[in-house]
């Protein structure tokens, strides 16, 4: 594909807010490492109908923009992620779950905790408060768990 | 969150092809239905780079823009998706996987078969022919598992 793309448009459904906006310590680098700690989705009021059932779901996936990015043209292809920190073999951004990305969407799953309006609340934070929310989506085990991992 | 929302722009790195386009029967609803079903995404050139090391993982995330959509307002945000249409219950489109969303933003885990030059081939598609792809992640147990699903 070499022909210039289209530019796709996203709207925030919504924003992170950490129950405790500044923890002494910076956000895990993966929800999975905060297991404890808290943080809300605020849904904005007109798709508030949209979270209809979203409460029987134990695990949920939050879909963020990562929005404290340099440009694209500094944000870099290849790096050394955690996943290879041990070896220090570079990897493409694709081939790492790196913040910094062509398009800065973040893939988040998360315990959740309640439903109260237009209030997600949720616990495993790997974000920093005031991210913006792209989509929310159930986990489910027929399409999120390899067949075999 | 009430104040009009700010828009965030997103970029294809890469176009879904599958390996056979028009296929007799539609695509699966999720990617674990079609585990035979073959396909790739090419990704722009100036991206390629970003692929290195990809292909050490058996399963990887496709997130895509699901194109094929009507205008925001005619998105329904409450239906009766596949997960419930044993009881007919209407769940809110974020307690669903349902493709129609405010922003037409999918996650696909599909099993990674090669990786060649800018060309990702995979099996399991849940994807028409043409879908833009917004970003490829590997899956990892550790930030993609429940802890207790």
């Amino acid at each position: 594909m070499t022909a210039s793309p289209p530019a796709l448009v996203c709207t925030p459904i919504g924003v992170v807010a950490l129950d405790d906006p500044h923890p002494a310590t910076p956000p895990a680098s993966q929800a999975a490492d905060a297991p404890d700690v808290t943080a809300t989705v605020t849904v904005r009021d007109d798709l508030v109908p949209g979270l209809l059932g979203l409460d029987r779901y134990p695990w949920v996936w939050l879909v963020t923009w990562l929005h404290d990015q340099p440009p694209p043209a500094e944000r870099p292809l290849q790096m050394v992620p955690r996943a290879t920190a041990a070896t220090g073999e570079v990897q493409g951004v694709f081939a790492s779950r790196f913040p910094l990305r062509p398009n800065p969407i973040g893939l988040h799953l998360v315990r959740l905790l309640a439903v109260t309006g237009p209030v997600v609340a949720f616990a495993g934070v790997d974000l920093v408060d005031g991210t913006p929310v792209l989509d929310i989506k159930p986990w489910f085990a027929d399409c999120d768990l390899p067949a075999d991992p």
